[in-house]
């Protein structure tokens, strides 16, 4: 459905030559690292302030126009594609840290800024911001999803480490859901009801993020063990034991080979925990010859160290390259990933019930999981080409997301609803679903965010 | 206003002789804690179950008349206050520990429960609840207010602790806002909604909530200081330090004066810290080190340590009990209680300013802070027979109030809006309030729940 003209006239008023309708412009901006088909918007604004998000969003709220929020594109539900078109306003360039505070411990950025880019900019602080997806991916499109991975276990997730937000409404007012102090309990929680909204009750564009310090001592380890459950099971009696592990990761052995081919590793191809310990000396060596002995107890192969911070750099890239490694596995092939999250008493069941499921499909599968969080992905590997496989990946990803609802969890640990797992919210939730789709309609009566995600 | 009969019926039919429109029934259902005066219900039902809270709701729905729930009753902003009439549903009767499960670090329980009741039921698991404002108060009432208290600044507060809710909206129906996995990306934070809602979107009736393991190592120590200054910067630069410290609270020299009068304590009377630290021994004793080295720097008068398991307890009780010590010292007086919290950059100017403006007030006063949160209280004992105390509270509270939003701070840490801190809002919040009131109105259109508290 082409915009209507005068719409087109008021953004290029506003954004000149930052206003596109190019073909290949549409397209990057209609896909994201998923297996979904490609679903470009309209147009595409490159806003840099704040006042232009609010410009865009009120010329598209006159028309009734979808208006979708662009980070980097790296979401894995479809989270980005414009299925009633529209208009992307493209947030990359409001990409300034805008003031770190070491005093408080938090730094307040803007939403194109990167994980990586703010970890670097506070290099020299003594401070971190800890979660990392996977993916480099913007912090404004973290904060939308809900994002957290291999730090969760210890820092929490997006859901913990946002303080504030400022927001543009769907009418283009900007709002700020909080102030900066720790806590509050000044009213609705704001804030965590626009972490985790996925551009659908209005667009972040501007963020306070709790920092944390960088720890005086690091250590980090792999360890193969004979069988999925035995690590597992150490996984579980290391939570169990209060040990406050910064990071414990596992593998299965088809990941850990498609790692050692992608990132030139080493490691022995077995089911394989990473682990990473924080704390000062004393409690680093602690911990590590707590969940030493544990993982003992369950047949671990053997320990290996990375001592060196250049040498932990690399295992852990190792380990957020793993969905390029599992994509790399079957060139031309697209991956679609499941993000199950279960408790972690039934983690091992879970785990367990799925690779026997993996094991009766044709796909090329491979896990990789932050377990300490009862949280998995199946890589399944498919060619888009051929529907036969996209319908198997269907299928075992229904199968996964019942067996995770069946044992009280969630059919998404950290990589949101998307349009893809729309379909599972119903079972999920039940009546409470109603309860979205009235917060969505009291918020956005106009139904023009990013719409079609989440609660349709 | 008086009942409809026929929902007195309705309920009569539900609750039978657990209904009651007794004068005294309704006076204590109508009065919390704070210096507000009373504002009874119509009527109060004792719920036992999640079925008869909803009944009622329902009843109360037909008849568009208010529902105010009750747990313990020690809210400080006049929470339960009847301001419109209607029926209070006192969930204390709901008070069973549902189920622990050890394994999961994690409980569901009735609302009714107490803090001090689940810590009692936990007691040989090796696990422990955190959150522990001063009173004894329902998990239910403490999810509502998003509680906190003296191990917020190491555990969290009830923002971070509540997995997953069972709770009845305003028409009745049952919802539960989440599964129990650790963590998840599955639509809008419900959970997060509902926690710090005052009973303003619906009634929880169940509460899933994290446990934390008893550490292995605990010690805890007291230090006089010889200024409120000294004694916030040593609190500044240990959570600066990254020391995780479970607890870090501070007492002006008044309100030691008044434990030790009320607990029989002997505390050197002079602006003091209370620590505790909890870990392996080898990291309480290095935590504990870092600390003593630090409030050194800072002219520390001395730590005297707290070893044993009992003399730990009274010495936490003995804080916990602030409240009722400060009012101790006017009997016949009420506590009209600040709960200002600021960036922890901002507490020493925020605590001396507040300091140096109580000089110039005639009231007593007295200060308690979980100070490591950036959280302080000032109590001012006033009598209730003199309007012009009342008042000159009144004025002290709105000036603490605006200091902490100069100070990008909020007007309630953890004690809640209720009706006592409506007005501070507009000025907290700006244009996100009507977002708040979107979401009232969405979740309550017919304005039954708790009218007349936090978005009016």
């Amino acid at each position: 459905m082409p915009l209507p003209t005068a719409l087109l006239d008021d953004l290029a008023a506003v954004f000149g030559d930052r206003l596109s309708t190019a073909q290949a412009v549409r397209e990057h901006h209609g896909k994201d690292e998923s297996h979904f088909p490609p679903c470009p918007p309209e147009a595409v604004v490159f806003a840099l302030t704040t006042q232009e998000v609010s410009q865009a969003v009120k010329a598209c709220a006159r028309y009734a126009t979808p208006v979708i929020a662009f980070g980097t594109g790296t979401s894995l539900e479809g989270h980005i594609a414009a299925l009633k078109g529209g208009v992307c306003i493209d947030v990359s360039g409001m990409n300034a840290v805008l003031e770190v505070r070491p005093e408080d411990l938090d730094v307040t950025v803007q939403p194109g800024v990167t994980r990586k880019q703010v970890n670097e900019y506070l290099r020299d602080s003594g401070l971190f911001f800890p979660i990392d997806p996977g993916a480099d991916a913007s912090l404004g499109g973290m904060a939308a999803t809900r994002a957290s991975g291999t730090n969760a276990v210890r820092y929490g997730t997006m859901r913990d480490n946002v303080l504030s937000l400022e927001v543009v409404l769907p009418d283009g007012r900007v709002i700020r859901t909080a102030r900066r102090a720790r806590k509050s309990s000044a009213g609705y929680d704001l804030t965590r009801l626009f972490v985790g909204s996925e551009g659908t009750l209005g667009i972040i564009t501007e963020l306070t993020l709790r920092l944390h310090g960088i720890p005086e001592a690091v250590s980090a380890a792999t360890c193969p063990f004979p069988s999925v459950e035995a690590a597992v099971q150490t996984v579980i009696l290391t939570i169990q034991s209060g040990i406050p592990v910064a990071r414990i990761e596992f593998m299965d052995e088809v990941m850990v080979d498609a790692v050692n081919r992608y990132s030139k590793t080493s490691h022995r191809v077995a089911p394989t925990l990473f682990f990473e310990f924080h704390g000062s000396q004393a409690s680093v060596r602690e911990q590590a010859e707590r969940v030493e002995a544990i993982a003992t107890e369950f047949g671990a192969q053997g320990f290996q160290w990375a001592t060196g911070a250049e040498e932990r750099t690399r295992l852990w890239a190792a380990r957020h390259n793993a969905y390029y490694a599992g994509i790399a596995l079957k060139p031309g092939c697209r991956a679609w990933t499941t993000d199950a999250c279960v408790p972690i008493s039934r983690l091992a069941e879970c785990l367990l019930e799925t690779k026997a499921d993996l094991e009766k499909s044709s796909l090329t599968s491979a896990i990789v999981g932050h377990v300490g969080d009862g949280n998995f992905h199946v890589m399944l590997l498919v060619d888009p080409g051929r529907p036969e496989e996209i319908a198997e990946a269907e299928a075992v990803n229904h199968r996964i997301v019942r067996r995770a609802l069946a044992m009280d969890g969630t059919c998404t640990g950290e990589h949101g609803v998307g349009h893809g797992k729309m379909e599972f919210l119903e079972e999920e939730f039940g009546e409470a679903l109603d309860i979205m789709r009235r917060v969505k309609s009291a918020i956005d009566p106009q139904g023009i965010m990013n719409p079609g995600k989440i609660v349709g």
